[in-house]
């Protein structure tokens, strides 16, 4: 028994999550450039949460292929982690509605935390099956630590949204601008490894 | 022909169902602690349905990787299982408005013993193939029995929400921790199980 | 490139549509019996759709596993067909909303005639990928000849409504009722042929 | 690692992008045909939208398909081009309220023109990774061509939408249709090419 089946099930909430934030997207009354800028700040909470969703996706998806077995706590902690993720529309929508209000950006915030330590645990939950490989369990741990840090970094949006609500976007912005680098840099040196075993007589 | 698109097509459904649940949490107008606070029953109410879909989601997974065939009577089984858990995200949302209610806890209660009902009936559609293993029979039969011990006490909390709401509450909340323990024991052993294989010279 | 990929997103096409519709189920204000009653006639609606919806679904699973390759002719009758069955959630909701008004019911009924047709047309794109096996030709011509006359008996509803409704349900209770009992007797049959094959000393 | 679950997620993104255009079809008050004839325009709109989302799934298919790798580029192209999708339903509902409203004709042209300059981009981002059939390459490059052709469309329909909504939707029925014949035409001729390898001997 793979994780064939944790992967497709997780496929299917992530992208129902992902995609049911464009439903709360309430269509304004005028067709003209002033309505739509007036529900500029709905818009812009959207794209904030799909980047987020999307990231913690491409993440997911390398995360289980490493995994081998479906045990129940990896079952477990997934669900946990699809629970908080399942929150991300609600806390989207309310953001949406009230971007400038401290409590709204700062429950935003604390959902976020609660995703990122899930996803801690998720990870710790994989990282338990030993890895053989060191270059492998080298990587595990990094990204380990950076789904740590990051979690640290969204639990501190919440007290930043009440000096300002600014200063929390700027983390929001900033977690996954931090993500996607490295992320980009890593597959590029995977690809660059695939290459190098598909092609080693160049 | 395996149970393979079977499953796709319950995950999908059981994926929906857990997810449209949150598409059903109306967003307070006011940003505070207050208006959060105030809407607890219907998040409380999201939490219970999440953690009954996630176990429901558990057990298929694995009694369906257990099912060789896809028989006419399988698919028919999982089809009225996958009708009565659609109805949990209507229930969840009338016991989250009226959640001191009688009428609106019992019916919830009403519409658990119905996936109960389905979910033993499902199991007794496959237990028909015979199981060669007897370590796995067994297993079935505690599960089936599991099963049933549920629907009813879930049947049980259908006049129990008339004398007192919390004591309707008190079997919701019961039911998944009963059924979360065991599960976890036994899915460790197979690890175990597994673990004693894949390094047989330790 | 086999049908799996058309298998998976039809699978979460229809899926979906099964799902929603309970999203449009509207919970009453009020929590008794009362104003469940009075929401009769929407959960039968939805209760109807249901098991249709699943009948195509079964007779889908069945349809597509035969074909091999996904053709450019079978690719755009299952996007139509998907297309039609996109329209059950909107006319179930019409339906439940005003099941006594003909106009509803013939809208309803057409819906599923056009649904019949693109479900025949769906067969008749299988079916000129010319099939070996004569008894599995045999079947697929008595399918395609069910298809056909379910189409007609769903079109004879749209004018049958306009006498009385009740007429036009009888045809909507009746087509899910007989396609259920051969597809049964049919997949028991297979499951005997399965079981001959897997113990031919017995 | 193969494109297994990069087009698992994208099938359920778009099967439910694809859906849920369902559920904002306002079901009128009135059962009668003057009622569903002045929802026309919503209902011509979804028809549109969902033979555009129909279409880009059919060339996603073919698409990756032929990837062999998931690199990051890859990932994140389709990403962004999901995220471009998934504002279909949006516009596609704005049009459908405002249909002879150039604003909301302009805006859904531009969110097509977003859409086919995202696809361009996924295309050139599998054809990248070299192809080594020499007929393939042609096909990828007319394909490519295709798709900055109809963004260069899409891009038109914008400025024309102040002209004439009539001329913008021309524009908005000419590329299916474009695109729908040789699509057809391709499709059997690989299926010809699959006959004649299939039956070598005739």
């Amino acid at each position: 028994m793979g994780t064939g089946r944790v992967q497709a099930f997780s496929d299917g909430v992530i992208a129902i999550i992902i995609t049911i934030m464009v439903l709360e997207l309430q269509v304004p009354r005028e067709a003209n450039l002033a309505a739509l800028v007036k529900i500029a700040p709905v818009l812009l909470s959207y794209l904030l949460s799909f980047v987020v969703v999307a990231i913690m996706w491409v993440n997911h998806h390398h995360l289980l292929y490493q995994a081998k077995r479906p045990s129940a706590r990896l079952l477990w902690a997934n669900n946990i982690l699809l629970f908080w993720m399942s929150l991300i529309p609600f806390v989207t929508r309310y953001l949406g509605m009230n971007s400038r209000v401290p409590f709204a950006v700062a429950l935003y915030g604390a959902v976020l935390t609660c995703n990122g330590a899930a996803f801690t645990w998720l990870r710790q939950s994989v990282n338990l099956h030993r890895v053989p490989d060191a270059e492998m369990a080298a990587y595990h741990l990094g990204m380990l630590r950076k789904s740590a840090y990051s979690t640290v970094l969204y639990a501190a949006s919440v007290p930043l949204a009440y000096i300002s609500v600014y200063l929390a976007f700027g983390v929001f912005v900033l977690i996954p601008v931090l993500y996607f680098l490295p992320e980009r840099r890593l597959t590029e040196q995977a690809e660059n490894d695939a290459n190098k075993f598909s092609s080693p007589s160049s």
